[in-house]
């Protein structure tokens, strides 16, 4: 997916929000800020969000000294989340997935407090979801030999690790392959903080070989493209990694993501909040 | 006053404003932010926001082909403006004071919506100004000669000339000159919104000879800064008045303003929000 024309304030909303986290000195902020400006001049009508939006903010980390300034924001969704998780554990695969979908709504870049997950838990389990490909998901699963599960944000990880085990139980036979990113990037989960909530034990833990949100072909690891090539099914978690796989039309992929940002839902031409299980097409 | 942080991520969700009302053609919406990215490179830690601002602004109106993209929100501001202050047309010259700096509120930048003006003015007469020097300005008009007027925003105006008939009454020796912009920027007044509005009646009207907000040195007229030269009280309106002139520290100038963002309540050392009569120190 390319920017859309919204792409750009919402990056530099979140470049103030990070300076802001980053660190209390006025002055530091704003040197973090300049250096945005100059690094956001590179868009263009063919960059894509998140990969766009991931070296700017790798670029204000640097100028602000602050190698992860999301340590406590990432804390605090995994600890709510892993708390509401706990009331979910006896819920069929089905529902499992739609969780996972829900879980997605912990999301920095859209503002997203994680204080308010309880509730946005409970409410959303009670929508519909807006396109459910659950079935043919789960029929690509039982052919399949090899799953790549692409995680996304702290806090959402303990649903995808609720599900996950739902998918063991369910196909014992797939080889499951976890995938998340090298170093800390805004609230996304990092290879050290799956490893950390026990997600070796649902299969095994790959790192994308890179800090850029989603798959950015070309900057992701030899390894990681190696286990991305043999995957037969591919579950994206998210709305980056649908920015950076959406163009390929890879089959093998299904998205799971709550459609957050108007860019995203005008993409797919779907209300704004959509709750999806979307095939790649 | 240089930028503080904020003004990066300001000027950025105002240009994503600016295309959305300039034009309903998402691709042309997405050529004007990406020139606004090009153009808010330049920023540095010397910038002033409103020049700075004005310049990016008027890049991308050059961009959309949109010369004035404000027109309706000015039409609106006026109209509900007009209406509002007819209400208080025989408040006393302090009154008429407070009204024109309540008027200040009337302010796209900050996403204002005209349609909440009405509840907003008849709530802030009811507050104290946070910093009220309209004694010394009183007492320095009383002795001056020539006053230099500077506008601000559409439907602002309105205030401006119920509180300049009060001076007129109050001062029939004052020479008044009447200040706004040679043509459209965001939602501030025109040479020609002035005089459509009867600003004649109460003074000289002038163009600062530049679209660029405030009173930017350098970009001016010769015209204009003769008259602020030759100028003994000096009634600046609003915050892009305040961010070109605030360095001066111009004994000669009055501020009339609501301090609505942080970066210029953080500079004035004082509550975000305050009504304000301040002479420049």
């Amino acid at each position: 997916m390319k920017i859309h024309y919204e792409c750009f304030a919402c990056v530099a909303n979140q470049c103030q929000r990070i300076v802001e986290m980053a660190t209390e000195d006025i002055e530091l902020r704003k040197k973090g800020i300049i250096e945005a400006a100059r690094l956001m001049s590179s868009i263009s009508e063919n960059s894509i969000p998140a990969i766009f939006g991931s070296e700017v903010f790798l670029g204000v980390y640097r100028t602000v000294g602050n190698y992860d300034p999301f340590r406590k924001y990432k804390e605090l969704s995994n600890k709510l989340a892993e708390e509401i998780v706990k009331d979910f554990e006896d819920v069929e695969l089905k529902e499992a997935i739609k969780l996972a979908i829900i879980g997605n709504v912990v999301d920095f870049a859209v503002g997203y407090s994680p204080e308010e997950l309880e509730d946005d838990v409970r409410a959303m389990m009670k929508e519909q979801l807006y396109i459910d490909e659950s079935e043919e998901l789960l029929k690509e699963l039982s052919m399949a030999k090899r799953l790549l599960y692409l995680t996304d944000n702290c806090g959402e990880i303990y649903f995808d690790l609720l599900f996950l085990k739902k998918l063991r139980e369910t196909f014992p036979h797939l080889e499951i392959y976890i995938a998340a990113k090298d170093g800390p990037i805004i609230n996304d989960a990092t290879v050290e903080d799956l490893k950390k909530v026990g997600f070796e034990e649902v299969g095994k833990v790959i790192s994308t070989g890179t800090r850029i949100v989603g798959v950015p072909f070309g900057l992701v690891s030899k390894e990681f493209m190696e286990v991305f090539e043999k995957a037969d099914v591919i579950i994206a978690k998210g709305q980056g990694n649908f920015e950076t796989l959406s163009e390929r039309k890879d089959r093998r992929v299904f998205y799971l993501l709550k459609a957050k940002c108007r860019p995203i839902a005008r993409e797919l031409n779907l209300p704004q909040g959509s709750l999806l299980c979307i095939r790649a097409r």
